[in-house]
């Protein structure tokens, strides 16, 4: 591979309608590709990461240093770069996603009706999928093997500051598909990642079935108020723990300290620490010490002051710090009267992300899971486990906090849906 | 029962508002409650249409009489009558919904990941489902038996051609499911049917989860203009027949004519034929004359006017004949050259809604099924079998022909999603 230049390839001088056009054919084409296809494709480009991976850093590193140069946030530098170990995460991922069953046409049941007619449930793509994305390299390649994976042809339209390094994977991709035998039209990597060539996007609902942003609220909410297209998405992720009154300690304590500190500027971070009443005594102070050793603030209600006294890292929480995604060291903790007050609590101020309770008591987790409503929830396990890698979706192409088509993190199958196949042998309907 | 009188019960004096979110906490308590007692309201509703039989009849006769005293066409009026046949078919399709297995809180699948946690699925309802239909009152019972079965709170906006019919209804469903221990306000039928309401009920994006309308082309595009919330719908059911060069000429006769003629105004009626070249000589002057003895119009294609002849029934087709969906007894005929020409056909002027082939080639059944992209595809058996009824689903409480959440018929299952419950032993995240 040269040094990565920006393409000027035919195509991609293509106005974007004619190149989102030219997605839904070969959208059609790669449905019908038989899987073995569509692995290939997959396996050749965990194995073109690999190989190209000096090309790939040098990619990077121009935008690396534009972006410092500009004085970009030293988190949003964090999220851009590239390192030899994030490549090959970015591999792994690939072929976890190849190595997974193959969602297109398979039968999904079949119910013989009385009147002998079958009814079967076909498993099909949505068509043609649109992600906007913010810094992250990998999420062209999760987002791309994914859509690759579901037959889906997809239209990836990552941030300006990521430019040289989507323009350099979006080159290997398009070499993986044409070495597999599939259209490269499948994985449009937009390289002009100006605003005018979203809002241009958006407006594209007869030729995109879906768009899945990715990133800030801001964008978030942009995007849903400029889209003619259905939106999957999420805002924000105000995930909580709850220490139920038959909670371990140790397990308690470690869970704790991981869902919040773990990786602070994360969605799945936990933001919000509830305690039962009877618990607290003994069980806070403990937990309290943990994230305060770890650098934490601690936002806390008067119950939880009047236990934990005034101290360095402890303040008062206000009623905004139950619905803020802090993403930063800060958390709010607040005790609780029993579960219900929990799942008020959750009901109240949560963004349907992700919710923890820790518990042996198998009463309280049989409730929690079944009345909380959000798209994930965890016994005896972090928050931060919320992750379609981690779910086993080998990557995520979006997470959605709103329950139609899909809810929580979005693998292959999410960018599927069912139709239905029925035979007959002469049926008429009387 | 009295005999049906507008309700001026106090929940149904509130503003929409309130009423959608004393919805959403019916919906809560709904989708918390056993499935058993779902399925002794559904049972009870059953029941409670046939005690009522006379005075549900008589609630229907005024708006029958009021509808014929304002001119309305004799279809409509067709589709607002009930009788003690339809009462009968609605009190059964209440109870196959009854018989079904309760989808709410069903782990759908459980994959333990290499380190130990346990990832499940777990199927939950949407929440609030809205639907906006038009004179039919089946629906009104339809719906509310699908929303019980999933665990959603729905309210229902039927046409006001319909009114008394449906408060009658109301009255029994809410009488239902207070005699089961379940909240009155899961299911919501509201009485005012002016388009101000309908408005408002669109805006209501934070209270309804979904709207779903039901009726003619303008009623959807309207609801898709206005609404804030998601909305699932089809516009229409341009539905093919294709009759391959391997078609069995008793079986494809019997088809065709049951696709067109059984019932005209309905989506899943086919709309136009499509014969291969090399059988049409033999078998398109046998469905032709069918056709054409069952009073059908035929807009055929040059190459169909020259087989066939100048004859009373048989006019040239247009370009628009091939997008339109009649309602009638008109039908387009147009011979194609083979199977990829007819798929051609149907994914250039077709609606997603449902296609049908007709042969006894595996190899062109199989093609067929899976290239063809609508939402029902059937083979060897007529397009009438689109329906949520005759699919296995009990009824359904809409069709959409747009992939994203559910593509056709939609049933309790459409109305439901699934979230990860996620299981560990203290699993922290590295």
């Amino acid at each position: 591979m040269k040094a990565p230049q920006p393409r000027t390839n035919m195509s991609n001088a293509l106005p974007l309608e004619q190149r989102a056009e030219a997605a839904r054919r070969a959208g059609h084409m790669l449905a019908r590709a038989p899987g073995q296809l569509r692995t290939a494709a997959l396996l050749k480009l965990a194995q073109m990461l690999r190989t190209n991976r000096d090309a790939l850093l040098l990619a990077n590193s121009q935008d690396v240093l534009n972006g410092e140069s500009r004085g970009m946030a030293a988190s949003f530098v964090d999220r851009l770069r590239l390192t030899p170990a994030r490549i090959e995460q970015m591999a792994v991922a690939i072929e976890e996603i190849a190595a997974q069953d193959d969602p297109v046409g398979r039968i999904e049941s079949e119910v013989i009706r009385p009147n002998g007619l079958r009814v079967a449930r076909m498993r099909i793509p949505l068509g043609v999928v649109a992600v906007i994305y913010e810094a992250r390299p990998n999420v062209t390649t999760d987002a791309a093997a994914l859509a690759i994976r579901s037959g889906n042809a997809v239209i990836l339209r990552g941030g300006s500051d990521a430019q040289h390094s989507n323009t350099a994977l979006g080159h290997l991709i398009e070499q993986s598909l044409v070495a597999s035998g599939l259209p490269p039209a499948s994985v449009t990597v937009v390289e002009d990642p100006s605003r005018d060539v979203m809002l241009q996007m958006l407006q594209l609902a007869d030729h995109i079935d879906v768009v899945i942003p990715r990133g800030g609220e801001g964008l978030i909410r942009f995007v849903r108020e400029h889209s003619r297209i259905p939106v999957i998405s999420h805002y924000k992720g105000v995930c909580h723990v709850y220490l139920d009154a038959a909670a371990d300690a140790d397990l308690a304590r470690r869970i704790v300290l991981n869902a919040k500190t773990s990786r602070v500027s994360v969605c799945n971070a936990a933001e919000t620490l509830l305690v039962h009443e009877t618990i607290a005594p003994t069980l806070l102070p403990l937990v309290a010490d943990d994230l305060l050793a770890a650098g934490c603030t601690l936002h806390a209600c008067p119950q939880t002051l009047a236990l934990l006294g005034a101290r360095h890292g402890i303040v008062a929480a206000t009623e905004d710090d139950w619905t803020t995604e802090h993403l930063s060291l800060d958390l709010g903790v607040r005790i609780v009267k029993d579960l219900d007050a929990a799942m008020d609590h959750i009901a109240t101020y949560g963004s349907s992300h992700t919710e923890a309770i820790i518990t042996d008591s198998l009463r309280a987790a049989q409730r929690f899971t079944t009345e909380v409503q959000s798209s994930c929830v965890m016994v005896n396990a972090s928050t931060r486990f919320a992750d379609g890698g981690e779910l086993g979706l080998g990557a995520e192409i979006g997470i959605s906090t709103s329950r139609l088509h899909a809810y929580g993190p979005m693998g292959a199958e999410g960018l599927t849906t069912l139709r239905f196949v029925v035979t007959g042998t002469g049926h008429i309907r009387t």
